[in-house]
């Protein structure tokens, strides 16, 4: 099926958003009147540019309003069709979108209704157009599919069909299930869209809060199979309203938007005439992860040995040095970080790769690659091991690399052990090690304001990762968002966050760092055994975390003698956990024990971490 | 009366946020429980902290919840509340708030309400502390202040009251007016917000977009009346949740704050004993406005030529020099244009300062100190005329002088003649000298993101001038948000614009330039003599424009031929406007025909003037 895109998803202006849609493989657009009125290029030149371009126009959408119990406002409206008809064949485009009028004046009448719609189609018909009816959500009577597929069946027009919009259609109570039984050939348009789950004005919601297919919470594979059913073999037309694309790079916004038809379209499964049933173009599956392989940060001259200094105080030892580049690796039981002084010349630390253990490394590269996610081989000598790495949204190199982590061959070991194992030979089972550490739990990644609904897509179809619950919450410069995606066994977790409103110039930074958090089995005694100091926590956090959980006093006293934070989930679950100061000046580490199956993230301790992280700038202590 | 701040209401940590509320000259604040439990300081240090900078700590927040129909769970909420209380004894507050429960086991009871509550207030008294209880708008059975008043009423116990928040009253349907009947001394707390007119989910609404007294919809000096009515002398203190707020600089969201209470104290008339009715504290009243007196441009070597180039091709002469610095009056009728070299060493011109003409401008500045805006005098030589200068939010100076422009005489006449006018005479009225430019019509200015209500303040208050309706539109580069403020007489009008999200990377300053708009009485003649290219239009915005108004053909031609644009509003008020391109990096002109009366901006047609400067920007046509 071809894939297109309304010109609102993007921002720019047309020559910007038409580029953008093309490049990132578009077959089509839907042109919004709004991005030709502002246009220098005649309506013939657009058709030109978009065949230039290898799209087509799939859809025109100048229409609002047109129904009226005014027979003279009617008789305008078609008026003002017959203009609009003109310029749709300079276009050449032949479909045009009429919404279910919000006016006053609408008609509450399905038969008046589907004489004025057969009306224009007449007209429409004339010119060789046609028009694709659309209940809006908000429409003042007519706001459910089925009511405008019911005035549609009435008109029984050849140039009259229906235009379903996901959003349109799933945002209402009613149904969608009748939508498969609908007359094959009388689905014209098919428009895409995801959203969360808000308690909001439903216009407010479509208008600002639209979001690509597989970003939100709508079922949108069930709801194209419908149409499908219905026999609709027209274009898949993404129309999502957002106010942070509509100001995001439009290039960037075009190939989310692709990443989230291709990784929908792997959803659609297809009867066969043999009774198979295939997906409408699959992707390679997804291999499942193993498990973080490691976390690289870019250092320089100063963050370095802060760095060195903490990773020792967190038990880890140097246990590798890279052949031919000035990268070190430190290791802790299955904790592996990577110290790279190649990467940046100054600035603060910052995670600049990471990487996951894969059954199937050649799999998951493909997926990527079949996601617009290119992956591209690092810089190797001779006899190095090849790790191709993707990038992420966030601009992080992610790395996919085997069980066996034939990568590690590339460092010479240091001598030094690590609970029994030296660099280069096979890993012991010793979690005595060091101070406990034992694998990843999971990064903290800050993501840029523009992208983070992208990050969340890009993490959840090209790793294959499944999206947890989202967050928000008060934090003391700002609300933040937060949404982790993890394997299905917990394995690999990512902890995206951002601010819910862009950074302002106050406080800049303070509340954004990156961090990895290590997991261990056994908190209170890798706390004892850790050689620097955890992050402060004020004394009346423990006193009120005693009143809100009614924790023994005890417990309280110990967590508060090691700076160790506690939350507890509705199912008993428990966490508990230290972060480190912020240091080389733009990360931290985390230590967590998850007991009872606790799968969060202790989002309720994140604003005391920045209080205390604050204070520590600003006083030193 | 005492003047309070919630610490919700600003952004930081505690520290943060006590520096910022005593700057800003409060008596006192509300603290937020998390704010506490994050600090670092025990509630002793906090105290001693609050008394250092002279506040007082005069309602703590910590309860959510209290009521239930679990006998058991309430038992647990008594035992929390003593811990509180002993917290607040070491924070030396004696009121705490207590809201109505959104919890499914709330009480819908009022007289098991009143007994739970009057059971706390016991153990309160003990303690010497008291409770004020307040009806959340989306409480879960208690949502409105009539039914709280009941259950205290009920309750009738000494250590309970009221406390009532303007949001949670006057987002409800129920009627103000009979809390001046409460019972004197039962309103135990007035808390302060305002809020826009918004189709949205209550808490949504309440959590994100308060706003302080002014700055919103709601009527808060009626609704403060009454609460005086009742007899309530505790502290007016200000609770408002913002996503702005919390996470612009404190400080100034401190001043902003204060400079709303301190305007809304000048609309509480108090009766007197002897029948005088006077305001709670007057502000010196604000002075008509009687115009623009000039509009001061800073420019650099490279924006000084192409803005002098532009005012030339505008019809300016440059008629003075000031005597002592590198300043050019630039005149044509009442519009008056000041080009500065000394102000900015390099970068794209913008707006340093505007001055307004005022009846009284030593009252204007009296009323601008007593809004926390003080005026400071320019720098000048002796002999010089005097001119002191606010400081509007975003930067600008604004100066406030007299309808005779005494500030001219520092300009030595460079001979050029304007209308029949030359430097230091007094004015002529000819309005065919130049291009027919009159005065000014409106400035434009692009506010930062973080200050944008503020901005909408601080004209409205210190100025005395009307919010106009505020305006959302979907511009190229994203959503815009527009407010105007203007006097009675339309004599001085300053529209307001910000991105409603913050800027992105993409396409940065692209769409937030700064404008002078001019007003001329016959744009087509204006245009006829105008000598410098107005900004293309495309031909697909005549072609809607016709199809959406049903304009005049011929009509519509000289739109075209001109590259002037086109409103109308409901009552057949047309707006008639054209515009330059950018000049000097950041500014750009416009000159509008208002007929009928038009009281708008022309705000439909920013996004093709937006999509017109970005195409010039990219191809240089």
């Amino acid at each position: 099926m071809r894939r297109s895109i309304a010109t609102v998803c993007v921002s720019g202006t047309l020559d910007d958003k038409l580029t953008a849609a093309a490049s990132a493989g578009f077959d089509g657009i839907e042109l919004f009147e709004n991005d030709l009125v502002v246009s220098p290029w005649s309506p013939v030149e657009v058709r030109s540019r978009c065949a230039d371009l290898g799209l087509t126009i799939d859809l025109y959408q100048p229409f609002r309003d047109l129904d009226s119990l005014d027979d003279g406002h009617f008789r305008k409206s078609l008026d003002r069709a017959r203009r609009k008809f003109d310029v749709m064949a300079q276009l050449g485009v032949d479909t045009v979108l009429v919404c279910s009028s919000v006016a006053p004046d609408a008609v509450n009448d399905d038969d008046l209704l589907a004489a004025q719609l057969a009306a224009l189609a007449d007209r429409a018909a004339d010119h060789g157009m046609r028009i694709a009816y659309e209940a809006l959500a908000w429409g003042r009577h007519v706001s459910t599919w089925d009511r405008s597929w019911e005035i549609v069946r009435r008109a029984d027009h050849p140039a009259l069909g229906l235009c379903l919009d996901s959003f349109h259609v799933l945002s209402r109570e009613v149904s969608p299930d009748p939508i498969a039984g609908i007359t094959p050939g009388k689905i014209f348009f098919l428009q895409l869209a995801d959203a969360p789950h808000l308690r909001m004005d439903v216009l407010q919601w479509s208008r600002h809060h639209r979001l690509f297919p597989g970003q939100g919470a709508f079922d949108l594979p069930g709801f194209v199979r419908l149409v499908l059913a219905a026999g609709y073999d027209g274009p898949l037309s993404l129309e999502v309203f957002n106010d942070v694309f509509r100001q995001a790079d439009p290039t960037r916004t075009a190939v989310d938007a692709m990443r989230s038809l291709v990784a929908l379209e792997d959803q659609l499964t297809i009867a066969g005439y043999d009774g198979s049933r295939t997906a409408l173009r699959a992707l390679p599956p997804a291999p499942d992860l193993t498990g973080h392989a490691f976390t690289e940060f870019a250092v320089d001259g100063r963050s370095g040995p802060e760095l060195r200094t903490a990773l020792r105080g967190l038990g880890f030892l140097h246990t590798g040095q890279h052949r031919t580049k000035p990268v070190e690796l430190w290791e802790q039981h299955s904790c592996r970080v990577i110290l790279n002084s190649a990467v940046t010349a100054t600035g603060p630390a910052a995670i600049s790769a990471f990487a996951v253990t894969s059954v199937d490394p050649a799999a998951a590269l493909a997926r990527a690659e079949a996601l617009r996610a290119p992956a591209h081989p690092n810089v190797r000598e001779p006899g190095e091991a090849e790790l191709a790495a993707i990038t992420a949204p966030d601009g992080t190199q992610v790395f996919v690399t085997g069980p066996a982590n034939p990568w590690r061959a590339d460092f010479l070991p240091t001598g030094a052990k690590a609970g029994g194992w030296t660099a280069g030979e096979p890993e012991a089972d010793d979690a005595k090690a060091g101070a406990g550490l034992l694998a990843v739990d999971h990064l903290g990644l800050a993501q840029p304001f523009d992208h983070f609904d992208e990050a969340g897509l890009f993490y959840h179809s090209v790793l294959g990762l499944d999206h947890l619950a989202a967050e928000e919450y008060a934090a003391p410069f700002g609300l933040m968002r937060s949404r982790a995606v993890a394997d299905p066994a917990r394995r690999v977790r990512v902890a995206l966050t951002v601010s819910l409103l862009r950074r302002g110039e106050w406080a800049p930074a303070v509340s954004d760092p990156q961090h990895v958090a290590f997991a261990t089995a056994d908190l209170l005694a890798t706390a004892e055994a850790l050689d620097l100091p955890a992050l402060p926590v004020p004394d009346n956090y423990y006193d009120d975390l005693a009143a809100r959980f009614a924790l023994d006093a005890g417990f309280v006293a110990t967590l508060r003698k090691h700076g160790i934070l506690y939350d507890r989930d509705a199912n008993g679950g428990e966490l508990l956990h230290l972060y480190t100061p912020v240091i080389g000046g733009r990360v931290f580490f985390e230590i967590v024990e998850r007991r009872a199956g606790y799968d969060r993230f202790g989002e309720p301790n994140a604003p005391v971490r920045m209080a205390a992280q604050r204070h520590r700038r600003l006083t030193g202590t």
